[in-house]
């Protein structure tokens, strides 16, 4: 907040314009969510806190807009080809993603979804090894790691869930501890809970018996940030069914990736699916992040003096503009 | 719904795609908004109508978006240097458009807003006489106009508003009435009854006692799909108050014409903040209109070759796409 204030005021924007305000509560957002002068709602944090935000904005005598961005387990799916072929690399590259800012970006790999078998093993084998050399470290608040213990805890007694590696470093209360478990597709169709987020750095490897068991688990995920496919190219043209179901669920799917990266940029989607965020049409980082709190008016038969420089048929600013269906830079003759 | 069965079967489009369900109840719709299939809605009708799909939407496990256009009075803001130069040829064409369609078009002008004077008598006058010439016409179905007669004479019987003109001609239960009539900005702004859409070949012109009322008058009114302002360019860049309030409230603004044509193409905006629809960020009709049934996906770090055409690297359909923050049509290489 007070970097934010200080960029105020050397952009020598108005005062006032940001404020940053306190609360233990949702009292403070429930009172800033039903101000008849509030137009628009960003939000990133819990389920609990987004949904009720955007729920009171409906209920409102006049509705607006909330875009609640609530987390993600963000999928990865780990085709066997791929996976025979680097299975070591996959889980370095995976042990540092999944503890990256201890665990708390909202595009942690939460969930690892990989086919049976000894390639299956290794990488497990290596990932844990991988988890118990990163050192716990302080979350964002204590009552995050104080969350963060009391669902790790929860998890890790869930039925057919098994410990895979945790740091072996001690850790304080007010630290996350880099943790990965495993379990069957089995067990994680049949049980909500494995489906859930756990805000920090634990991920859970969920081994299907075939591709079919993998495309009926890609079906039951939720809503998500993001999905990451590890694939060749020519596996993941054969997998189609699995690609489709990936692509309804999230919006951004990346390829032989991490989703932890996110480039600000105007190619970057940072939104998707409930209950990833309230609104999958609207991205919380890039360029288009402003049509959140923009809307569209259309000037018809205006005298061209009295129009902004965007649309006077001159084209003052020299920019691309839609005529007559063509893209063009020339003025409006 | 016959015109669009044959339309699909000539499209080779899969049968089923459109279907045509009756109902007297909003019951249907109730079981479509809230099957778990449902993705997003669109709809186009009375307040109650979609405001409810609205509620019952956001109320679901998963809420979903909801396209409600629920009409609007579409305001027109007479300046007045405008009108003492052609209070008869807008009294005319407004005439026409009022009654268009039996006064069923969404952007149906229902509020005329005026400075009181010698003009806008002149305007009142002729518009009456015009509106004394227009035939009744049989409205949408026998309800719809039933609702008509009734609202008609409750806004008849309202404190301070007087007939101005109505058809000379016998009208059935079936049919629209044309009917003007007047009423003074104060009791505009005492009655918010006044600020209704009746829907029909119905409006009401408020009589301002100076341009400071008319601003007020303006800033009172709620969303509207449209709202129109007749006057000199010299006088709109004059009166940039009364421009502003009404450019918050709409989503189309007009200079000099009539609401009533709704074209459909790039540049059209047929939306307009709530109560107007449930969401003003988007139109429904236009080229953009298929943006309320499409959502953004980022793919990252995909191979080439399964990619959309429109995102391979050699742009095989020749399209205009963004590329390092640059639009070309050029291969990427």
């Amino acid at each position: 907040a007070d970097a934010i204030h200080k960029a105020v005021a050397h952009c020598e924007l108005p005062a006032g314009v940001f404020a940053h305000l306190h609360g233990q509560s949702h009292e403070v957002g429930k009172q800033l969510v039903t101000h008849r002068y509030t137009k628009a709602v960003g939000f990133t944090g819990s389920y609990g806190g987004g949904k009720q935000l955007f729920d009171w904005a409906n209920q409102r005598d006049e509705p607006i807009p909330v875009f609640s961005e609530m987390g993600s387990v963000n999928p990865v799916f780990l085709l066997p080809e791929k996976l025979s072929q680097s299975a070591e690399a996959i889980a370095d590259m995976y042990a540092g993603s999944i503890t990256l800012g201890v665990g708390q970006f909202c595009t942690n790999p939460g969930l690892v979804f990989g086919i049976k078998g000894k390639d299956l093993d290794t990488f497990l084998a290596r990932l844990g090894r991988g988890i118990e050399a990163v050192a716990p470290a302080n979350m964002l608040h204590e009552g995050i790691a104080k969350s963060f213990h009391e669902s790790r805890a929860k998890a890790l007694q869930q039925d057919g869930v098994n410990l895979v590696g945790t740091t072996t470093m001690e850790a304080t209360t007010a630290q996350g501890i880099p943790t990965v478990a495993t379990t069957t597709a089995k067990h994680f169709l049949a049980n909500p809970f494995l489906h859930k987020e756990i805000f920090g750095p634990y991920s859970l490897v969920v081994q299907c018996h075939d591709a079919d068991e993998m495309l009926a688990a890609a079906r039951h995920c939720e809503g998500q940030l993001t999905s990451t496919l590890m694939g060749t190219a020519a596996e993941i043209a054969a997998h189609d069914d699995v690609v489709e179901a990936i692509k309804n669920i999230c919006g951004r799917l990346i390829v032989n990736g991490v989703p932890t990266g996110v480039e600000v940029c105007l190619s970057q989607h940072h939104g998707g699916p409930f209950p990833a965020t309230t609104d999958a049409r609207f991205t919380a980082v890039g360029a288009d992040a402003l049509k959140r709190f923009a809307r569209p008016i259309a000037l018809q038969n205006w005298p061209d003096s009295l129009l902004p420089d965007e649309l006077k048929n001159a084209n003052p600013l020299g920019i691309w503009r839609t005529v007559n269906n063509e893209l063009t830079k020339e003025p409006v003759v």
